[in-house]
């Protein structure tokens, strides 16, 4: 099986994540890093074994199959959109574009294209089996969800502005589960949310606490909670309840060592942040992003799902706003 | 120390549950069954050593300290309102009314009255050592809870139009225990529902599937998850999340046996129904009446939390109705 | 149905178990409280509503149908001997007699008599729940079994002389598990011990720590892990390992309370000791004997069972003070 | 950081799984694979990138580094023993040498060697959890432990007769972690064994189904539970005993998914062999080979501790043989 060549764009934070995964993956070869600060792209470039370039070089190099866009929020639109000109299977991290317009217009743009979106959470191994159960009939017919998104801690408030508010920025990725697990549309939205971690996340006109519900045509209901700052580490459940029963996926913990003594029994902390609980997640997505580039799969998570979980988003934001359900 | 006599009001679904503990309960002497089928008030009578008696002649009687009322919801008031005048101590069966008028302008008369009302889990020592653990700061500052409360199977359609409907008949144990934990007033409810478990409770004007998100004035969030039919057994779970971690309170299981084979692991089924669940905070709950009857202690669940309750559930009912978040 | 009158011989430690249990059962009737000790007697007596009186006028009662042996050990056999010769039913607790030839020499003599032996773990619900699993066919062939009986804390040095040794007093209950699970009796005892928890209880000749290896003729094994003081509560497991899986039986713990927090999770401690970890098996070991002492049920812990495993604690012994193993 | 060339000799079961890990290793490089058989030797090369060659070629390449042996056992000890004589850093699969005679002799010209056995546990991070938690003194001062491994399923009957035994071929890993969680070493070993799982196995004069006490000087206890087939997955784990309360290190599911109806709870298996179990133990054993190999770090197990617990296991062997314990 001949390797593909892939560049990555930006090694900064998921950069960090999806090219040491790119570079280890049979399969393919990261053959280029591009990002705007050379020395960033060369410590990666280094540690991969790639090549720092342009993202112009390494579109016009033949030899290059994929990219994958791990830029800033505001940049994975241009970015993409340009590798898919130059007919390059992609992957692109989440959001698409925290502009629901702009991303709307783009669409036309990506119809046929072999583009996977950073959903990483459907790659996860123990959503994936929740989902096969459900599928296979577990809890009977599903009648509703708890989703539980909570971060470990909240980050710097300069980190907010850009953000695009907790709903399009964090929530998002529930939006998506909710639809993949639902698998029906939500046709009303409801979110509530706090200012409770952090006051100057509140000053800078965001929330870091939600509660949204969200109701699909033939009366099935999600709750998503959502916390900027766990204080015990990155958890992340789903519980689904259907006419037989319930299933629920669960928190990984660090290790399995239990103690007990007079006062009661103690076990490790759940895995503290998205790099370490979803580890598995971003390497089987970019395996698939693999047999994607390879157009022997079709993508799981695409773009119109990116724009579908985007509505939502900003119904979330709107029924917040105005303090009552939103319609779809 | 001497025994107090009680008479037990309503030989049905709950005078089965307190007049045997109320029965077996050191410092309670079970003295008169009342019941107007006397069938079953001499069944109650037999199986515990007591006399049938009405109610006017159990009032009368000067040894009887306490009443237990246990008959049907559109009785209770009277009949507590009856056996306060008395000068009795009263354990009451909730709710105090289904009707939020009546109950307000019958709370002068039980004004300085030893007054029980029967909200259980509040004596559930899962959901107590919860509290507890809260109180002394295991969480840090709460900041939000999730209360499930799923029934195993629906009652029958017949029970629907005296039940008062689901929010005053069912959702209100999760109210008070909103009330408890959060240790602050809601100012607004959201509820939303679905009719999913049988249609003809739908027909009958109610819904069987709701999510309700109550908001305190501190921003404190609150959701409640209720089903008429889980389909695996008496879910009854608080989760509660706060500025240094989370704190549960979980299901209880009919065995501790585990079994695993290579298709994986089984384990028992959760506690089915009420009776089972809640058999310890039952008798709790009776032992703090006995105390409070001796004068020895302060209730713990009173009419005003009644009232408290019945607010709120009539919030719930009227956001459902006109699909809006209601201010309190 | 009619109640039968019980005398209870012994007001101490178990008898302050099984007594309130006699007095609290349907179909039974606790009429005489029986002790050398009038204070123990008599308040005995007052708490169960009974009266005092020698064993011979409770025997000489035709009123009475049963006895409750909980005297002190070296009364167990002439107590119970004395019972069954009067023609009452008999609960006795365990052991039969710490010396084998006595236990065996009377063992005609309580032939066809309605005798329960206080080997309470076949009555609880954890243990006869694998128990029923495992008849099930739930690991396949049964294989092996790993028996784990650990104290909370040590007895006072000064009950040592007294109690028959390690093996006779404590392992005695899991030589009896084992000999139910196994459904097979031991061909092969290998027992070694230390004396890791009190130097005194070594200096007075015994042990404190033991590890016990039972084998069947068909080859299956049985691991007993004894200790006297576990420092983490009553640790009561058993693993059976088959053709096709495993199987357990667990703690029991005091609530459902977790708590998560970035040093990771607790929950609360396992039941502490006997009568809390063991309560339902003591209400439904009495239950039992109410139906044997009203003939309709045939005992399940008897006689003969407290002989053999008063030889299979021999044999341990034995093996201990040889260093060999035992062959039975 | 400059990477160390290595050499694979064996393409058999270990070296699938050290090969890989060794190519992926930051700090390594894979340089050549080295098996009798041309086709697993090409197979594996290619896999890797790394180029095939005799064993004489790769330790004549002075830029090879080190020597991972994974040939088959009997060819362990030479193929080690001429790695370290070429000056190479040396990581040989467990055991040395099935005949303990031998490895005795050769022990002196290993002295001062770099070379890690691959007693893997000790890399597993759930054990290595354990066994910080009790160096911590989460349990006291400990007092005994209970080792559990059991196998998924029975090895092909004609893979008895090379094995070395169950005790040297099996045991073997669980008599090292003995050692290690112990500090302390054994005085007295006794074995029983049994033939359950495929009578072929007992007539080529093996058994497969084991429990073993080990005793040390100041009384530890420790048991250790064996089976070739559990027949639900690869079971392993520790529990340790102590002075304040016991620790235990547990079986990893395969996912966290549980479901839930009127039966009961069900979940995922366990890891089902050793590969996906140990997966992790794998990889970190190689990179600490990797810094054994740069002169940066001591070899956490050693070829001292390879004799010392093939001591251990002919021992055992000795006591089932013989039917009594064994002095050490």
């Amino acid at each position: 099986m001949e390797r593909i060549n892939v560049a990555l764009v930006g090694a900064g934070r998921m950069g960090q994540v999806h090219g040491p995964n790119a570079a280890r993956m049979p399969g393919l070869h990261l053959r280029y890093v591009v990002d705007p600060r050379p020395d960033a792209a060369a410590a990666m470039a280094a540690a991969t074994g790639a090549e720092t370039a342009t993202l112009e070089e390494a579109l016009a190099d033949p030899s290059v199959g994929g990219v994958l866009v791990c830029s800033s929020t505001d940049q994975h639109l241009a970015n993409a959109l340009q590798a898919v000109m130059a007919g390059k299977a992609v992957f692109c991290e989440k959001p698409i574009d925290l502009d629901l317009q702009k991303a709307l217009a783009a669409q036309p743009q990506f119809a046929g294209a072999r583009f996977v979106l950073g959903f990483n959470r459907r790659y996860d191994p123990h959503f994936l089996a929740l989902k096969q159960r459900l599928d296979a009939g577990v809890v009977g017919q599903l009648e509703s969800l708890h989703i539980v998104n909570h971060d470990p801690a909240a980050p710097s408030p300069h980190f907010i502005p850009t953000s695009g508010g907790l709903f399009k920025d964090f929530s998002i990725h529930d939006l998506d589960m909710a639809r993949w697990m639902l698998g029906e549309e939500p046709v009303e939205v409801f979110a509530t949310a706090s200012c409770l971690v952090n006051p100057e996340i509140g000053r800078l006109g965001d929330v870091d606490t939600a509660r949204t519900v969200l109701k699909t045509a033939s009366g099935k209901l999600c709750v998503i909670s959502n916390t900027r700052r766990s204080g015990y580490g990155y958890d992340q459940r789903i519980e689904a309840f259907g006419s037989r029963g319930m299933a629920t996926a669960g928190n990984v913990s660090r290790d399995t060592v239990q103690a007990l003594d007079e006062r009661g029994a103690t076990a490790a902390p759940i895995a503290y942040a998205f790099p370490e609980r979803y580890a598995e997640s971003y390497r089987a997505q970019i395996a698939h992003f693999a047999e994607v580039a390879r157009g022997i799969a079709q993508p799981r998570t695409h773009y119109a799902g990116g724009i579908a979980a985007l509505v939502l988003a900003e119904a979330c934001q709107q029924s917040m706003c105005e303090g009552r359900p939103v319609q779809l």
